[in-house]
């Protein structure tokens, strides 16, 4: 092989690397982890602002029984607790099986639980399963793009 | 610049333009339309072998009121019809609103819709949307590798 040959093995080398190391972004998977601990957290906080936050702004949600909705503000509507709300969660977590980092956008999967707590003070257990498209907006930044759900009997 | 350098621009050139005519590249996203459409027909002519066959072996779906399924086993056991069915999908459409190709990755979104016809010659329509994640599993070929949805109100 000659100079110009071994150059260019070396350098399709360093660009297959490269990219294996970047399928496999471990700060990208530790930063999705952290914002879904987050949006729990912010939606037993109702800090709806930091829920929409989460979220890119052309997003779209699949709640059940709904149409599709889509962007920042029909998200923040679907988020925000009515006036004459009778409940409330207080607690919400995200229990995530699988994340797959591909580039800029990734999608992870697995269930969701919660509790809700009615005005007698009675609370409700409930558990879902989802999947969720995250788009890297900016470097390090990863948002919601796409969010679907729906439930599994309570245990 | 040096003889080297050029070789090095002119490789670099190569690769972003190959991967930039990767990611939008037409014909995974016609596959993956016709794999849609073809998933619908499979359906209502109960070819349960070619269902199954759309999915990944490690495919997962997650079907309303139910667990998340896991591979092609339980996969064919959602899908069979059981042996006391009083009723048939007579017709199933995906109306896809995206398709997203990023290397041998991609996901699409929308609505489904299909008719439930009963013992007694009625026919039920229904609505819902979904979110598909799909892997190309062999050059050209893409298969479901997530399969998640819920219903929408018939109009």
């Amino acid at each position: 092989m000659n100079q110009k040959g071994s150059t260019l093995v070396l350098i399709c080398l360093f660009f297959g690397i490269s990219l294996a190391a970047q399928s496999g972004d471990k700060s990208a998977e530790t930063i999705i982890r952290e914002n879904s601990a987050a949006f729990s957290q912010n939606l037993v906080a109702g800090d709806i602002d930091a829920v929409v936050a989460a979220y890119t702004d052309d997003a779209k949600i699949f709640p059940g029984g709904q149409d599709i909705l889509r962007g920042s503000e029909a998200i923040r509507r679907y988020w925000t607790p009515g006036p004459d709300r009778k409940s409330q969660t207080v607690y919400h977590r995200v229990n995530q099986e699988e994340i797959s980092i591909t580039g800029s956008e990734a999608y992870d999967w697995g269930y969701y639980e919660g509790r809700t707590r009615y005005e007698d003070g009675k609370e409700t257990p409930w558990k879902g399963k989802y999947v969720i498209v995250w788009k890297e907006t900016a470097p390090g930044v990863w948002k919601i793009y796409l969010d679907i759900w729906n439930r599994v009997p309570n245990d």
